[in-house]
Formats: C-alpha cells, sequence, structure tokens
C-alpha cells in the first residue's frame, strides 16, 4: 500500500485511527473460550464492527506468540480476514524486530510476503544494515521505534548523544538510508510536546502514535504538534477500545469507542 | 538452567560452543528437501551429530517466521527435540524482542513457558521495563544486546552518551534493574580488544559472542580479552558449521567444523 492510498483512506473515513489487535485469553469475553479459535473470533468481530472508523490494524505478535502455533494461526487468520475482507486498510505488524543483514531479510519476507503485511515495525539499536532489509521491499513499509511510550524510554532514548538526544540521532541517522522513503516512526503519545522538535527533523514522514487512551497521551495534543499538511498521523488505541466490555456486546462496545475517537478525529480534520 | 549448570557442561565437555542453527532452505542439502520437514531434518542431524561438542544451541527465530507456521512448528520440534534428548543443552531463542512491560511478558511466555527455551535474546532500546519482565523467570536467562557484531553496531551502540559509549551505558544501566542476575550480554566478536573494557563493567557475566568464523572474529582474541575465572563466554558459531557440506555428509562436515573449535577451546581452557 502507498502513502498516498493511506492518505485517500484517511480523507474518507475522516479517521487515523489505528486499532491494536492484542488479544489476551484472559481479558476477552468468556463465551468466547469455548470457539475453536477464540482469539481470531475476537479479532473478527472487532474488525466487522469498527473497520468503517479506523484505517489501519496493529497486532502485536507477543500476543500471538504466547499461544505458540495455535496463535500463529490466529494470527494468520486475522490478516488473510483482514486482506480479504478490508484490502483499504493498512495493516502493521508490530513485531519490533532487528538482526544482522541476512537475518532482517528473513524477517521482512515473514512479515510482507508469508503473512503480506503492509509494514513492520522495527527497532533500531543494531543500525542501518539491520533496517535497509526491510526497506528494499517496494510498496511497504518499516516504522522505526524512536521515541517509545514506556517509562524505560527515559533510560537510553532521551539520553544525549553528540549534543541531541539518541531518538533524534535516530531520526536524523534514518533519513539517509537507503529507500528511506518507505520509513514511518513509533512516536510515543504520553510525550507531545517532543513532536514539535520531531517534526523539525522529519517533517513529512507518518508517524505512529501510541498510548492515546490507556497509556495517558491526549489527542488533541498530539495532532496540535504532530500533524502536517498530509495529516501524518496514525493514533493507536488497543486495550481502550477492544476491551470495552467483557459482555456479549462487546465488539458494539468497541466500536461505540471507536467512534468516539473518529469524532474527534473528523472535527480536527475539517 | 542455573548458570553453575551451563559452568560445569563447559567443563565435563571441554567446549565453550554455541552452534547457531539459522537454517536457511536455500543452503541446506537438497535431498532434505523432499522430507516432510526440512528443517526439523537438518537440525536433527546437526544435533545429533555436534551435540556432545557443544554446550548450547541457538536457533534465530527469523529462520522459522519467514516459514510461517510450518517454520514455527520446526522450531517448536526442535526445541522439544533438544530439551527431551540432550536436557544438559543450554538453549538460546535469539529472538532479539523487547516491548512495553505486558508485551514483554507475553514474549517471554512464548519462549520460557511454550517453548522451553533456557533463555532469549532481547533488544535494549526500550528500557527498563521492557526486559524486566523477561528477567522474572527464575533459572531463565536474559541475553541483551550490548555491542553487535554487524557494521551498524556503529551507527548507534559506539556513540558517546553521557561521556561513554552507547553500549557501556546499556551494560552499566541493566546492572541495577530487578533480577540483574539473570541477564547475559550480547557482545560481537569483530571488536575484541572492547572486552578489556566491557569486563571492567560486568565481570561476572556470561557473554554470547556471535561473529567468529563467518563474520571474521577470532577465538583466541576473544578469549584474551574476554574470558573471566568461570569462563563467562559463550561462543557461537552457525554458517561456518552447519554449513560446512551441502552433501549427504553434511553432518559429519558440521562435526568436523566444531570439532576444530572444541580442541582449540579444550587447549585454551586447561
Amino acid at each position: 500500500m502507498t502513502t498516498a492510498e493511506i492518505i485517500t483512506q484517511i480523507q474518507k473515513k475522516k479517521s487515523f485511527l489505528c486499532i491494536g489487535l492484542d488479544v489476551d485469553l484472559t481479558k476477552i469475553p468468556s463465551f468466547l473460550l469455548e470457539k475453536e479459535d477464540p482469539i481470531f473470533e475476537f479479532n473478527k468481530a472487532i474488525i466487522d464492527a469498527t473497520h468503517h472508523l479506523c484505517v489501519a490494524y496493529k497486532p502485536n505478535t507477543a500476543f500471538y506468540e504466547a499461544y505458540g502455533i495455535k496463535g500463529w494461526q490466529s494470527l494468520e487468520k486475522t490478516i488473510k480476514y483482514i486482506n480479504q475482507n478490508h484490502p483499504e486498510i493498512f495493516t502493521i505488524a508490530d513485531a519490533k524486530r532487528g538482526d544482522i543483514g541476512n537475518t532482517s531479510t528473513m524477517y521482512a519476507k515473514a512479515f510482507f510476503e508469508d503473512l503480506a503485511f503492509d509494514s513492520v515495525t522495527v527497532a533500531p539499536y543494531m543500525g542501518k544494515d539491520s533496517v535497509e532489509p526491510f526497506l528494499a521491499f517496494e510498496s511497504k513499509h518499516t516504522i522505526l521505534l524512536a521515541l517509545t511510550s514506556n517509562q524505560g524510554a527515559f533510560d537510553f532514548q532521551t539520553k544525549q548523544v553528540d549534543h541531541q538526544e539518541l531518538y533524534k540521532q535516530v531520526l536524523e541517522t534514518s533519513k539517509d538510508w537507503t529507500n528511506s522513503k518507505n520509513l514511518m516512526y513509533v512516536v510515543g503519545a504520553t510525550k507531545a510536546e517532543y513532536l514539535v522538535d520531531i517534526r523539525k527533523i522529519i517533517p513529512d514522514s507518518f508517524l505512529l502514535v501510541p498510548g492515546v487512551g490507556a497509556q495517558g497521551g491526549n489527542l488533541q495534543e498530539v495532532c496540535k504538534y504532530g500533524m502536517n499538511d498530509q495529516v501524518g498521523l496514525l493514533i493507536n488505541s488497543s486495550r481502550g477500545i477492544i476491551y470495552a466490555s467483557k459482555k456479549s456486546d462487546f465488539a458494539e462496545a468497541a466500536a461505540g469507542k471507536a467512534l468516539e475517537l473518529q469524532k474527534q478525529m473528523a472535527e480536527i480534520l475539517s
């Protein structure tokens, strides 16, 4: 999927919402546990109820790997279901991968070819030759961790490196990598004011912003500092949407929470 | 597996060799491709031929994920085969994971509980609360990326942060994390002289050293600068051992390469 196609969808749906499909079996309605594939049944219901309100879905691979082969099957069924029924949706494998060159190519094949995701999140610690193998895939996007939304972000990411914070160094350096046009960045919403400086370094790139809702980020603040003239933002909410209810109305309740965010986004876009 | 048990195995086998099971279907003997599970058949033959020469096996998850569910099944069969037939072997899931707290717990469950690995490699970029969920597992080891063996290591890892290189900052900071006794570190063998400084920061920790062989690292150099009085080293070789031959003698050829390294190690240990 091209960036232009993402922008078209944002304008059409008046939404730049990404829904995180982080399915924890201890948190979903208990009646689903009797189904053959509870994770997929949960995702399918959430997708059916919310696909018109969001432009992206983001399964975090940890929640699938934790259930072994069954979990990996649920992930495969979920991405196939989205690609077949809602091909306009931008799909993100939140996998935070990264390894030496030939190994990163294997990860890229896993997510871009085998699972047919549009994008994957990647960690920057191992540098250029760990990220460029992902960037080599045409019409696929690599979403590089810059500033994450957890407390541990202050351990290294905000430390001064050559007179600027490490996460800024990551942004600057990555601009020179081959096919850097295929880069997007993860920027946590808990530090909206940082977005001013970030936009000075990467004015045009799309940012994936987690941490709105459950992690305390504020939508208006993020848009005020982070939006560019092509929107340039994908705002993720996971727990705040998908666990809105533990009863049989869980999908409608999720749609209700997604609609609240979509309405705020429509207002911001107008 | 406890660190004491690893050291006992090293003394018994006179070896601190780790064999990387990074199975690429384009590189294994072609007659194996006719088998139902070529990856597992390849691994099984390598393990049968080399288990007495090494103390650890390290499958890199990228090479399994690239083949989707079939790949994940091969990984599961491989780790089960090792645990059942050679329980004295230390197993490393080279997965380079790391995410916000509750998500890292899911990854830890995937590798420590579902797959029953003894250890997993983890990336440090997201800081303390992305690593501590792994450290919380008793008798399991978390192998933190410090200085990797690829060219991209110079993009961020060797940059000055608060008057020392980032990888040293990672070593220093991680010592204060809860259950840091369960930490080991990845240190690339291409920069053996760095080990002097590294040992000043973490004199007692085990180091997993990739990059001996295919990536150009030198065993004697690494031991000279990196060994401590409890050995403290696991030296990994992947391609240099497992792809020693593409013919029907591939397992014996791999054992031959492993024996060369084991003999050098026995000499160093004596």
